[in-house]
């Protein structure tokens, strides 16, 4: 038996632009990682999904982005530390607003696109994002990457007073370094449902994984992201749901 | 004596734009109403406006307003009444990151410009901020504009919870309704800075003023409204301050 | 047979977000209303818009709306004239670049949404539309609504020296003054195909149509405006097309 | 005597908040670099701003900039070379929309901030930049930065078949490489207007410049960036001016 939580991006969509299918995805995931208004989602979208998440009972967290919804904050910006804590402590509120008005909060902070990515390669990144978590509430959580070794990142996290979630991929491999091997390297993205669903219960149960290099990798993991863009992965997380939950042999 | 406060427009420079001189207002009033990136601001402004207005004890407010940066939020845009309660929400909830941040909170919300307008011709709009606002927090106020006639303000406030604050100016003529003159009126505007003192004496005392059209009207006021764009602005801020604060004769 | 010409919106994408069936409606139609950044799509979609449009010989035309991405330019703003002139100005210009890289130019214009309904009701927005038109090309055409009487649209035209093509709907009952009756109201929108290729029959042949008060009109057209956002639009499309070329019986 | 000319950034302000003193400074110089809504201006000020060239008899050039107003443009992004081709080509088309309304057009394009200093470092972005400016117009001329060795930037020019203007500074320090030297060095920034005048000067006559590391440079120039936003700078840019038109001794 696993604590493992399902994460996923939610509430992408913007004005009258639809995307995902958060009404089927939020009955089978964990944890709401909800767009913010700067690369995706709106005030009204942002109400939905908050009210979609608590019927669901879904916890809820911010997913700040750098401020480009035209390239769906996939692009970096060279934005100073202080500019980083800024725009995250302003999506995180503005978010709260709508916990607020749904009876919850915001429970933890999950970077989005090329800020995750920045944040990963760039303590000083990284140090700004906490601080903007922890200036908004010391109890909310911050969830990046978990690579091969999570030290530094637990000590940064330690010294700014912020909880740490470590996430992990099931569908994507990992390379030597324990890192997310690039998309750009044939291999990166898993498309074989067994390969994935057996990679989550190998995480789930803290086994090893193969890297890219051939070598061995245990990843310390408290969520899964997963991904819901239609029926088919909506069935797959089914199927790592029960995978993950399921007791060992 | 009285507990007339000032409140006046802050943080209204946006990226490399300035604009106010909030430095030397900020001393000289009580209440800030703080833009949130919609009609003018952004994340970095937020935050120093905050901070600003904390280390001089200033009380502050959300200054939400239509999203319309180059217009200043001064075009009136045809949102839905569920429009206008989310966007309103998403503003006060961002600007409450910052006073977290800096270990305050957002105590009211005064709509800027068509906004504000709007909602004080259009009940349904109305409605829709105090929803937005009681949705934030059940203790946050809304300033809206006293005319001859508070009952139907009040009474809609008093049926959603929300406290209320009447606002009055002290360099506006009123029409006969007690509603503010508008600006393509001759006399709109006061310009003599003895009549903006004697204005705003007689609305701390409860005394009358004299309408637009010869009329006489008593405004019940919380807050007057103070501009501090110059040097002579904030004079004359100072000047109104001694006035309000000097006991009656 | 009939010069009445079929003319969509097209280009109404936005970075990530897809929409409509460009592919499928460009090969039907005979003008692309090609949005231009200020309710829909970017310059990456408009670069493709326009040279889809180019592949297949369809005529080009700038489709420029309020500056409201999120409300998709449904929402009217209040502008002033050289406002609205101005922001004509701007999309019509920015549109034609990617015309010029592709070997053609912007043909006419046809604002959006709230734009096209505002301008239709107050012919002080109407000829800052046709100031921005003429002002970039005296040869650009105006799309306006075709209504009873098309007499006062026509002289604001013709003293602004702006041609116009005059636009009618298959798909929409008419009130008994010519102008489409509001969706608002039952019947407002034909769903039955029949009706709809009867209609374009019709105003193909110049024939009468019944309004919505059991009138009789006769409208003025040059183009007929159809919508493909789905398979079974496409492939009225399709029909109405053939029943417009169909010599009368 | 000489033909070098002097561009300033023209157009800055940006809905209610005013940059700059363009029409102090519209009478002193020969090329505006007009600010295209990316960064910086509206379609507002672009007009007014293009007026103003037209009736000074400036030439006038597109500014085109990354995405970023709150950033003014100085914060890099990473977009691929598709994605600048296509927001220069839409900047310079929305510009050239006001150029035409005022009978005259775009004659160059410089690129603004964080996309000129990419352009120079990155000479994918470089053709990207070539590529747009020449598809708009193949008259049209770009800007760039004149350095020890203009070849490379010459011959890629030469090959996307686009006129080339080089800039020069006289109130910026050269390094050994004949590049700008970074603002965070010491004297990278010239203060004393005497050493700005005589570096204006040399350029002018071809005569060497010394680099920040004691060695010889002569720098190729059509044009000097001037800068005006004070009273002092603009007297500084008269100053300049009639040093540059000065014959030689």
């Amino acid at each position: 038996m696993t604590g493992l939580r399902l994460n996923a991006d939610m509430g992408e969509s913007f004005g009258p632009w639809a995307m995902g299918m958060d009404e089927a995805v939020m009955p089978v995931v964990d944890l709401a990682n909800v767009a913010c208004g700067f690369h995706a989602s709106d005030q009204d979208h942002m109400r939905r999904t908050v009210q979609l998440a608590v019927s669901h009972g879904v916890t809820i967290g911010a997913h700040p982005a750098y401020p480009d919804l035209m390239g769906f904050g996939r692009r970096s910006m060279a934005c100073s530390a202080d500019e980083i804590e800024n725009l995250v402590l302003y999506q995180i509120g503005a978010l709260s607003a709508f916990c607020r008005a749904a009876g919850t909060d915001v429970h933890y902070v999950k970077p989005h696109g090329a800020l995750y990515n920045d944040m990963m390669k760039n303590h000083d990144i990284l140090a700004a994002v906490m601080r903007a978590v922890k200036a908004f509430d010391p109890g909310v959580a911050l969830m990046t990457l978990s690579t091969r070794d999570n030290h530094p990142v637990r000590s940064l996290a330690a010294a700014h007073g912020v909880p740490l979630w470590l996430e992990a991929f099931a569908d994507r491999a990992y390379d030597d370094d324990g890192h997310l091997l690039s998309r750009s390297n044939p291999g990166a993205v898993h498309a074989d449902p067994e390969t994935i669903i057996e990679q989550a219960r190998r995480i789930a149960r803290g086994e090893t994984l193969t890297t890219s290099g051939g070598g061995e990798l245990i990843l310390e993991a408290d969520t899964l992201c997963v991904h819901g863009d239609n029926p088919d992965s909506i069935a797959a997380i089914r199927r790592i749901r029960d995978a993950i939950h399921q007791p060992a042999p």
